[in-house]
């Protein structure tokens, strides 16, 4: 049988000139992958503030409403004309900046476009949780989606308005992006915890990693299906037409992160750990982040190895992340930057017609590795300003009393007795 | 660059003569945008029981579960054919009651209005929760979903089988329910609140008001995440077509809601005031409403700026509430009240090709007034009438013990440790 | 006026000859019902969850979390190719097996099934929940999906890639699986609740029930509506086609599950029980089963009828089970088993211009049994061999324990002061 595969210069440029129907319809699957890309924040807000405590649920909450609300209109101010305006050295876009006029498609093409640099500004959300500064996070995701998000994003996906990026013309390939979209924003999140520091307790003086359970384990389970769910938004909205490839790129989704899921479980069972469901449940999403990059041009078979392996990855990369006594709270640098290189390079593997392919393997890798070179120091640079100016982190006696009494006046469940573990120490409080 | 406006005669009929092609992905269209509408019911759920106590959770549950229910079917006998059928005077339908057989589209038109009647029905439960028998409220429902809305809907929705409202003769704009769905459903609210009286405890003897806090904030955040996803159906399905207008209608629905928050947010920085995370929400709820009535006719940036101001609009709504010593439990008033008349305001002022025209702005601000005397004195009858008859407010000591004990014998969270706070006493329970 | 109803041979099989337009929208009409069928799990999960204790929380989630995902690998490798593969016997499908290449279609239609088979193997854990061991489960879970189910599911719905299933033949009606993916979940979890045996203290000495509330009741509500809006996906999208039958598909799932929970409620009324919200839940959820296998063959009046009987059915299945010491967490038997036969039924007696056939109910009936001849042995069986290898039922103190200690080492909310109970005594512990 023969494969169907989508001219890849069809589907990675936003196509101005539709027929009266296929405008029509592609602008409702445009719209509705936007508004599951969309529902994806919710995944992230109800998986990160699960795994975090109690005392911090409305804080985490809250960043990951504001940072879609105030990244998405810094992205229309700015960002979308840096990532898809007419890009004619291959480096930068110049035009579209806060786009008020256009054709019915722009509007389309630009509300999918918001939702991607909001998931990407979310990312460190989770990572960086707990002992953040509320102002501090927030000037951290209006760069992100603002300028480190957008500049990446033009050396890869424009053309909308003329021009491409320079990425783009080696032929490195990121259907929907694990490099553009995860591993920039797991980037990110590893500057802004080292800036940080761990929490207050996370590592015994003697650099043992002590685990800080997350206080509500249903919401990061229902964090995770709903993740799962925007994702299909995310993978097959990135063809941005309604067409025949949807069933396949959906197929491969879903079947990435279900084995995902299992191969974490596998890796937990080979090294005789408990079977965790918060481990579980990330490895899913590192299946996700992994078919991210190649879902549109590989065949299911593959999409399932590539989860598999992907689901290894994040096991063994939390662990590596302890050992190096860097506390990631939800695990989003395994999850979005390690599955975001291995999807990528996954993508060059087992591309459709031509299996691995050094050339293209090595593309893929040249393409990862920029995108660690550009996102990490620009954000370290970042966030260590942040510190320096208006502060990144909380005081230790507002880490110890919660963000959410701290800087929101407001608790999560005040009439539920708790019990909150800080450093070592406990203390029973009823909020 | 020239702007594509639908022709409002096109958007605001059924149309029941579709090209076979056109049929098809209509019908599609309009079944996905009512499966989203109907999920906000389970975010007006979720926000409204998070805001409530966790005595009164299973009770607020169950309301917004079956207002659905009730109103749903009630809509599908009397309401569709006063709202829709056969208009001759321009004041009601009189034709389709218990619609039984029909053409395709019939079904699907039906099925998208069924879910509007059950959303103007629920707003009233936010604002009454805690101290409302279940008895009571479902009569309301019925009410509401039945004849207020129904009825007001015809003056400017009506014509899929013949005849026009008056309010929409007179060119009164509303496109996807600012008013007809939303300011109508915060005036009964209004009216439900002032025959019920404020909570136990709520207001000081001397008129000072005493904030109640809500028991679960991560639920009431998943609350704004899905009214927010319901929206894009609520307002893009609102064309009743897949045509290419729905990227602007969804990209300015998006806007405003970000906007709102940031709006309430600066409103909040503003007056010294905490930056609450209900409150935040509530303000990207009141941009929400706000762009509903002018989503499909105004540009991106004006957009944003009415979602901006939606956000000052409830922050200072709350506080206006508060002064005047009612309780509304989750700010229904502002948010879906106050803002449903910006809203249409707003359609007004910032009407593609037409800016701040004041004959348009004029006929919106008849059309705001008479939304309010129309529904207001009727629900503020009906919930007279029903506290008259088979009552409408709890007694004290239900109140006090939640009325998931007194009426459903069930309690939400049967295993957590609470503490039930009320009338200023205290008093600590396991459940 | 005259009804469109479609051809059934239309319906029931997949349509492999799509003209290029057909192709695409239909693409994206199944995607986008499969994302919403996949999201009923995570209904499922927040259901199961919910209506089980604290101490179980994780389990319960887990399972629901890892059946979609083995058991979508395992459908995959083996259920489709038995399901959907050639038929030449009408007896099982032989070929299509672990389908790695493919025309596009076949990509959609394998992942629009796969999420159904992922259905029928997840509502036995709601059933099981609370003393089944993890692996136990996940054994059941791969049989389930990748053998009862599809065995069964090729007499009914082969077709897609030749032949036709035995019952098919016969003329048995079902059009997106009240029995085919409902009741054969039910009757797997009706033998494993009897291989089981109920928990510790469900039942006192001389058989008297005694209810073991479940821990949270907001999530229960959540997932309730989850499932709700996954049904739009999972009967409108059972047309495999974008096409105007779909209104009339969605409207009737909606009023019979609105119909569903007033029968439930009226049914406790009559009996002058306590307004239950899980029930009433339940009783909406009867009304989906019940509409499913007659959703594209009967009119709205009609749906409305099935719906309300299928409450009644709800809450008299559930003391039947009582009453016969069978301890069903959930409710699944009921409103997937007894509410199947009676939608299946339903299906016959009100199929649009044939009303009230013996001849078709006849048919239905016979559907109905051998779906329960078929899938209860061999489930019994199954479950009675995985007792006595690797073990089905955990230790009692596992059991007391709860199975997050005991199998996960993680506890859903490890913050939150809780009381736990079994079996009669009483311990309060924190987490």
């Amino acid at each position: 049988m023969k494969m169907y595969l989508l001219s890849l210069s069809a589907l990675f440029f936003a196509t101005p000139a539709h027929a009266a129907d296929d405008l029509a319809s592609n602008t409702a699957w445009v719209v509705l992958a936007s508004a599951l890309v969309f529902f994806m924040q919710a995944g992230f807000a109800l998986l990160e503030s699960g795994m975090s405590r109690a005392k911090n649920a409305v804080n985490v909450m809250m960043k990951n409403y504001m940072d879609g609300c105030v990244g998405g209109i810094v992205f229309w101010l700015v960002g979308f004309g840096l990532m898809f305006g007419a890009n004619t050295t291959g480096w930068y876009g110049m035009s579209h900046f806060a786009p008020h006029e256009g054709e019915p498609w722009d509007f389309t093409f630009l509300l999918f476009q918001m939702m991607f640099a909001a998931t990407a500004a979310t990312i460190a959300s989770g990572a960086m949780a707990e002992r953040t500064r509320y102002a501090g996070y927030l000037v951290g995701a209006v760069v992100i989606s603002g300028f480190i998000y957008p500049v990446f994003g033009s050396w890869v996906w424009s053309g909308a308005y003329g021009g491409q990026g320079w990425l783009a013309k080696m032929g490195f390939i990121d259907f929907a992006g694990s490099t553009v979209v995860h591993s920039v924003g797991a980037w990110c999140a590893l500057a802004g915890i080292l800036v940080l520091g761990p929490r207050l307790g996370r590592f015994a003086a003697d650099g043992t990693p002590r685990a800080i359970p997350g206080h509500n384990l249903s919401l990061v389970t229902l964090g995770g299906f709903v993740l799962w769910l925007g994702w299909f938004g995310f993978n097959a909205g990135s063809t941005l037409a309604m067409n025949h490839s949807l069933g396949l790129i959906a197929l491969n989704t879903h079947l990435a992160a279900a084995a995902g899921a299992i191969g974490a479980m596998l890796a937990l069972r080979s090294t005789s750990s408990p079977l965790l469901l918060t481990t579980t449940i990330n490895g899913s999403l590192g299946g996700l982040v992994s078919i991210t990059a190649g879902c549109a041009t590989m065949l299911p078979g593959y999409a399932i190895l590539t989860g598999l392996i992907a689901g290894f990855v994040v096991v063994f990369g939390m662990r590596l992340l302890d050992s190096l006594g860097l506390d990631d709270v939800v695990g989003a640098v395994p999850v979005h930057g390690f599955c975001g290189i291995w999807g990528t390079l996954a993508a060059g593997l087992f591309f459709t017609g031509d299996l691995f392919s050094w050339a293209r393997v090595s593309v893929q890798l040249i393409g990862s590795g920029v995108a660690f070179l550009w996102a990490f120091p620009m954000a370290l640079a970042m966030y260590f300003i942040v510190a320096k100016t208006i502060g990144l982190r909380t005081s230790t006696q507002d880490e110890q009393r919660g963000l959410d009494f701290a800087e929101h006046a407001e608790v999560g469940y005040p009439e539920f007795n708790q019990a909150v573990t800080f450093d070592g120490a406990e203390l029973t409080r009823r909020a």
